[in-house]
Formats: structure tokens, C-alpha cells, sequence
């Protein structure tokens, strides 16, 4: 029953892996990471979010450590993300349509493996999003900058809602499946009209803003 | 039993996790982060250090995940650290004050769940700092400085004074309740006339310091 | 059987402990930090991995938590690492030479402990790099830089290769003792040649390096 969540959309989670390592081995091939760096950035920002979740809801060992399927995925996008460098860079847009699906899976799968170990609903949303954006986090304090999904954008605010639709859905019965794909739908749709549209969340800039105290 | 620890203090506790989240918002909102990001780090500031702790000691879904009253006061946090902005920066010492209350309760909370989950008395101690100053010391990570706590200050140093009254207490079988009435007083206290006096631990500045090798 | 990876090495791992957070102390003491800063950073660079890895597999409270030998070291390596630190700072050389003593040794109980935990292979190895390089990872975000292990030189790589000669000969069913043994010498000849002849994982420079998205 815990590995239900995993069987059911094994190739969009597994898409959704290779699409996160992807976007990370290209962030630390910028940033002039050797290999072994390459590969670390990647493989973080895959499982990064997934192991702090499993962590959480005390599903040890973590998926992301056993599982060889995410290895090989990670593999697989930092040699893509260095020997296809240019044209990863070309694809640019492709790949955030690609990032947006990533994102969609992880918040329903985390949300789904919270509620499938019999957590509150708190802890699903809450682990729901750390699942979808906690590698991009991770990665980001790795290369030594604000982590840009706290900056601006629809992105975590997409997974919140999907993780939320889940819940919702589990509280009232209605089929984890179906609940499943409107709720991937429904955060893939936010992202992308954000990315279309250039949506932002507010922030509040004044004079003091980027000075510390 | 286990919750007992969260029923004696429990509006000390709140008003902690509410003087964290909202010295996360602050700092966060001088940044230019956006809503989402503003409340992202209020909550890393209130929950962080005690989801670390829960982990380390097996408390599995950590209480920072379950318990709906300390997200009803990071959003609180949140709002009143945006709508409120100027008048909490001119409210700067009380709010200090208030966070060295939340530092207070918090290295004394962390110590004696650990206890009560049969830790020995290095895990208290060293759990007892960890719930006060992990979740400002992640705040900076997120915001990318080195953490305020680790450069200056009677800080992290009156956390493990408070840490190391329970434990003595309980070494010595006082009531865990008196202990910890003194461990606060003393930890807030420490911390207050530090601020007062400006009272700083000893580093070692030389040619070389702020380069790195 | 549990904590048999410990009686087996424990000079050995007592002593990669203590340079590790010699190191630790050193770095932290040239970026200013006051005397608990140093302690902390100290503390983080020996036991964090291992911290990591023991919360992975289930080892809790970890061991670093509980074990008062390894804070006796963290304190003297900050004693030592504040009071001759100019001495230190000229026996550099040394001091690599103990680290790369301190890796190996890490990797080789890091992968051990999995093993023992019945985790499987690939469990083994991720967690015996994480145990060997996590705590440097944590040091350099606390200080505020990309970690260093990322982007250059013969490091996570060697106890990469020092974990899987501990996978590879579990599963020939070859003497735990006699594969950790091997493991240890090939994990430091391949960080101290390295470190000699200045070996470096390739990295991929371009135009655009070093700019973020």
C-alpha cells in the first residue's frame, strides 16, 4: 500500500526526477562545478525535497536512497545537462513546461504519502509542498544564492493548491485517483499561465529593502 | 506525557513560535521576497529548529507539521509582519524582548522533550540549543549570510545555560517544573542584560580574517 | 552489533572526528566567528554527516548526539584551533594528510553502518559519502560559500570509491574487517595523490560561467 503511490504514476515521477536533476545539473554547470558536483547538484534537487518528506513521516530509509530507478534518472540528466549543454539552453522553455509536470507530481505524490502513513492534513500540504519545491530550495543554498522560488513567481503557491486539492479530496472520499489528476492539472495549469503571464505573488520593496539589518 | 511538555507553557510557547515567525517575516520582507516567501521563512524561523529536534529524537510527524495553533501564528506572524511593517520596526526592542522570551522557553522545551523521550543528558543539551537557534540560523541560510547568531552576541550560549538547568534539575530530581520556571528566568535573563550591556563572547579577528582559504 | 562499526576503528574514528572539526574550528575562526560560533561550526563539520546518515537509516538519537567522546574532540579541536592557530595554520600540510585520514575513515564506517541497519547497497554508498562529506557540505553554507568539495579536486569521489569496496566486498561475502581495511587504503591513496599532483574532476568552463539564470 505505501508503494501504491509510486506504482501508479511511475513515469511521471520518474519525469519528474529526470527533469529536476536536468534543471540542476545545468544550474551547477553554470556555476563551474566539476562532475562529482554536477551529479551531487542534480541528484539534490531530484530527491532533495522527497527525503526531507520521507524523513518527516518516518519513511525510512528514504525513497530517494533506495530506489535505483532515481539514480539512474539522475545519471542520466547530469550527462544529458553536460554534453547537451547548448541545446538544453536552447530548449529553455520546454524544459520549465517540463519542470511545471515535475512540480505537479511531487506536490500530489507528497501529499499522497503523507495521508497513505496516516498523518494529518496539515502534515500533507505542509510535506506536499516541501516535496515539490524542497530540492530547487536545497539546491539554490548549495550554489550560494536566495533560493529564487522564495523571490517570485506562481511555483510553490502551484503546490500548495495541488497538495490542498488532494486533501480536500481525502476528506471528502472522493477516489485518491481522480482527485489525483485534477489536482495535477490543476497546479500544472497555475504554473503555466504564471510562467505565461508573468503572474507574481506580491512582494514589498522600499527603501530599506536589500539591506540587512 | 510526551505532550505534557506543550500543555504546562503553552501560551509562552505560542507567543515564542508567533516573536520567531515574526522576526523571520521581517527580515524576509526586507529582502523583496514575495508573500509566499515571507511566509516560508517565518515558518523555517518558528518551526525549524523543533522539527530538527522531533526528528533527532524520533518524534515522528514532527510537532511543527501537526499542530495547527503554530501555523494559525506564522500566518498571524506573517500578516502583521507585512500589514504592520513600520510599526514593528520601530517596535525593534520590544521585539527583542519578546524573542529572547522565545529563546527562553525554547531551549527549555527542546531539553525536557527530550528527556521525556529518554534521551541522555548531551542529547538535551545539545537538542535544547538546537530547537532555540536552529530556525534562525536556517532563516539566514535561506536569506544567504552567515547566521547573526554565530558572528556576535550572548545568544546561542544563553540557550545552553537554560538547556543545562533542566538537565541538572533532573540530574538531581528537582521538580522538572520549578527547573524549569529558573532555566527560563536565567536564559532570559543572560540574553537581556547581553543586550543591554552589549555584551559580546570573545573571536579572534586577525590579518586574515574574512578571507577564506 | 549495532555499534560494532565503532569498537572496530574507534582510535581512527575518534581522530578523523577530531581533525574534521579542527578544520572546522579553523575555518570558522578566520571568518570571525565568536567563540561558540566556532564550537558550533566545529561540532557540525565532524558529527553533521554522520547525523545525516543516522537519521537516514534510523539510528536514533544519532550517535553524534549521544556519544560524549566525540564532544570531548569537538572541544579540544576548538581549544586547540583557537589557541595555536598560527601553529595549525603552518602544519596545513599535515592537516590534509589527517582529513584525507578522516574521509577515508568516514566513507568506510559511513557504508558499514547502512550495511549493518540491512539497508541496501545503494543506501550503503550514498550514505557513506554523505557521512564522509556532509559536515564539510554544512560548514561551507554556513560560511556562506559554494561548498568547496563541489568544485574541485579528488574528495567526495575517493569515498565514493571507499564505500562501493565496502559494498563490493559484502556482497562477495569477503571479512567485513579485511574490505574496510582495503577500503581505507584506496580511499586515502586516491585523496592523497590527488592532493599531490593536484588532480581536479573535470569541470566545464564556459562564457556564461559563473552567471546566474
Amino acid at each position: 500500500m505505501i508503494s501504491e503511490s509510486y506504482n501508479i504514476y511511475p513515469l511521471l515521477d520518474l519525469m519528474g526526477t529526470f527533469i529536476f536533476a536536468l534543471s540542476g545539473a545545468v544550474a551547477a554547470r553554470k556555476k563551474g562545478l566539476d562532475i562529482f558536483g554536477i551529479f551531487s547538484i542534480a541528484f539534490t534537487v531530484a530527491c532533495g525535497g522527497g527525503i526531507i518528506r520521507d524523513l518527516c513521516i518516518g519513511a525510512i530509509p528514504p525513497a530517494g536512497l533506495t530506489n535505483w530507478l532515481y539514480l539512474v534518472m539522475v545519471l542520466a540528466a547530469t550527462l544529458i545537462g553536460i554534453v547537451f549543454n547548448r541545446t538544453v539552453n536552447i530548449l529553455n522553455h520546454p524544459v520549465l513546461v517540463f519542470d511545471a509536470v515535475g512540480l505537479s507530481v511531487f506536490a500530489v505524490s507528497g501529499a499522497r504519502k503523507a495521508i497513505v502513513f496516516e498523518h494529518n492534513y496539515e502534515v500533507a500540504i505542509l510535506l506536499g509542498i516541501v516535496t515539490a519545491v524542497g530540492g530547487g530550495v536545497i539546491r539554490d543554498i548549495l550554489l550560494d544564492r536566495v533560493p529564487v522560488i522564495l523571490r517570485k513567481e506562481i511555483y510553490a503557491s502551484a503546490a500548495m493548491v495541488g497538495a490542498t486539492i488532494v486533501v480536500i479530496g481525502e476528506y471528502l472520499h472522493y477516489s485518491l485517483e481522480t482527485v489525483s489528476v485534477v489536482a495535477i492539472v490543476v497546479c500544472f495549469g497555475l504554473r503555466f499561465l504564471g510562467l505565461h503571464f508573468h503572474w507574481n505573488l506580491p512582494s514589498f520593496p522600499d527603501k530599506e529593502s536589500e539591506k540587512d539589518k
